[in-house]
């Protein structure tokens, strides 16, 4: 009854979904205290002017025009509102006619892929790298093509990067503050990875898309640039959520920047547009997309101080305790060196613990853990006997 | 920078897209007042309870379980109390475990094909139908095979659809109440049709899933019962969508049932669940999730009385006028005969009067126009002169 396709999706099914469900499982036979799961990026700041947001365009709003359909790629006036703010802060100069309204970052993803790869097409991405990449590529049969970690910086090594870039390379996806190390790519970096592109475009006369997957753009700490990706390199393509930046992942609402100086510009907004269609999402969420118009209106955006001090608390105890982590600039995560090779085991024995988190091994980075830390502070509060008596257990600490 | 295979979606893009667009630029122009619209199946009839329903979960859900991530599947409260509202309703025994909330019908299908699908494989649909299926399909590389249209009835023609069964037959897509013609099918069709597909099944000793696309459910006029498909044939998958019956097509939110009765039955649910996933989408939209569940618990749903108006004033109307169209019992079009062999040439002529339809080539039946219904009474009111005027210039009516 299955597709053949289908069946590696099954054999391998989501670690990080695997986990938040054995979360849920725990919680249930144990109590939600005495579970401490950090295994899923689901934000827990809560932002209520979201739902004054929410309140104030019901309210105002002409119900067929608020819940009805519009263009596929959105509101005109709410792709004008973010384009104008996008410029405002990076100094673009994109119109409504850049952006594309999609189902989140993950479905602008989609939507972009499928405009533009073809059958056997290379799509790069920098390991550690979040997964779900693997299907999106494979949803419209590219290859994916994976860049081996720099263990020490968790930056893109540039040199592997320019000798795996192939006349078949369609696209390379980055993602910065990145998840799962937490680590930003700074102007430098951009810049020399724009260079690298632009003389293999040249080199091989192709086309290279950059996509620049930007969930968690607003998340960096202690006043960290994270530098707009269009100004460094011309192919960019930028795939924008508000899971993160509003904590309402469970919204699906994100956009498509597709600007003008992208080869064949006009055309690939319009295959976009079509895909977003033909996907079966149509448009994105109407009510969230007059939402968000407000929130930028009004400058509504999550308090990044919880995340700043829930990073500092587990941060600190953890190195305290001899576990060995790169310090994260931004997102929500920690990514942590496995005491034991298999990093697989180490799960298991902290998950004796209650304390739940996700491999390595699911970001094409085995030997390390992924720890999100998109919880509330008491939890990690209450986490770090457990932390501590996982490190005794290892010899890491008396 | 396109894909090849979007290349064919661009060429072809949709023709009912083009004629909304088309709709809102001739507006701008002579007033909205002044252009008679006619083209996209966009409900024109508010339900403010939909927005008492989201005011009342914004006020009473806790943030973050109200706008963040949960089961790819959706919430299991909203899907039990779908499951309980079917199985009063239908007699049916669902539990949430056999809904999957959706980004829609159209994502319900891309989910449901991409977890069935393997290339080459073929789906059959019943001449005129919306042609968006046809993308759908593409999008797995399986093939569309086309049961030609009875012009009389316009119910499925059964002889020709049992010959262009075949071994590679992997889904037959049928919608009911229909869009583009607003008929409805019987019990007795629906009987027919499952014990062909059942011979079928045992003949080739293949797996055939009827995937029953039911936007339009509840638009059913004078006490016409639209009978639920999964009491009639074992591989039925239903996709729904709330679109119609609560005004929210924008909102993109629906669900697939796959019952227990079909065949590898919780392998399929998986592979769903995770195609959903995959494909991007994730979820479904949360907070409408959640409004969902309170709209069933308070029997809200749109008020048909203003369909059944507007279908029996223009229907009145038009077929007094010469035009020569099948009475519809659901839905809100009418699929009428084009008073030329070449229908997009009336559909000019009619644009020149300010009236907007969509050619029934866009259906696969050339020769028709669809006239979707779902605009104010006094938009149908104000468009009758032009409509006479139309009838008078093909010389069908004084």
């Amino acid at each position: 009854m299955v597709s053949e396709k289908m069946k590696p999706f099954m054999a391998n099914n989501s670690a990080i979904r695997a986990m938040f469900e054995e979360g849920k499982r725990m919680a249930a036979i144990y109590g939600s205290e005495n579970v401490y799961d950090f295994s899923l990026g689901n934000p827990n700041v809560p932002v209520p002017e979201v739902n004054d947001a929410l309140l104030h365009v019901i309210n105002e709003g002409e119900f067929n025009v608020l819940h009805g359909y519009m263009s596929n790629a959105g509101y005109e006036d709410v792709r004008q509102t973010i384009a104008e703010s996008l410029n405002k802060k990076f100094g673009t100069s994109f119109s409504y006619k850049n952006l594309i309204m999609t189902v989140g970052a993950a479905s602008g993803l989609n939507v972009i892929l499928k405009s533009i790869l073809n059958p056997g097409d290379e799509v790069i991405a920098f390991a550690p790298y979040f997964v779900e990449y693997n299907g999106y590529v494979r949803n419209y049969d590219g290859n994916i093509v994976v860049v081996s970690p720099d263990t020490e910086t968790f930056m893109p090594k540039l040199s592997e990067f320019e000798e795996k870039i192939t006349p078949k390379t369609k696209a390379v996806i980055i993602n910065s503050p990145n998840n799962p190390t937490g680590v930003v790519y700074s102007e430098e970096t951009l810049m020399e990875l724009a260079a690298i592109m632009k003389k293999k475009e040249e080199e091989y006369g192709t086309s290279i898309v950059l996509l620049s997957d930007e969930p968690y753009r607003e998340l960096a700490y202690g006043g960290v640039e994270v530098p707009y990706v269009t100004k460094y390199y011309h192919n960019t393509v930028v795939c924008y959520s508000y899971s993160k930046s509003l904590s309402v992942p469970g919204e699906r609402i994100g956009y498509l920047v597709i600007p003008d100086e992208v080869d064949d510009s006009e055309l690939l907004i319009s295959a976009a547009t079509i895909a977003n269609r033909v996907l079966g999402c149509v448009n994105a969420p109407s009510l969230m997309q007059k939402a968000i118009k407000y929130c930028i209106d009004h400058d509504i955006t999550v308090d990044l101080e919880a995340y700043e001090n829930n990073r500092n608390l587990l941060y600190n105890a953890l190195t305290e305790y001899g576990f060995s982590c790169a310090k994260p600039d931004g997102a929500f995560y920690l990514f942590v060196k496995s005491p034991v090779a298999d990093e697989k085991e180490f799960c298991e024995v902290a998950k004796k613990h209650h304390v739940l988190f996700v491999p390595g091994s699911s970001f094409a980075c085995p030997g390390y853990v992924r720890i999100a830390y998109c919880v509330s502070y008491a939890q990690i509060e209450r986490s770090l006997p457990a932390f501590k008596e996982i490190a005794k257990e290892y010899g890491l600490t008396d």
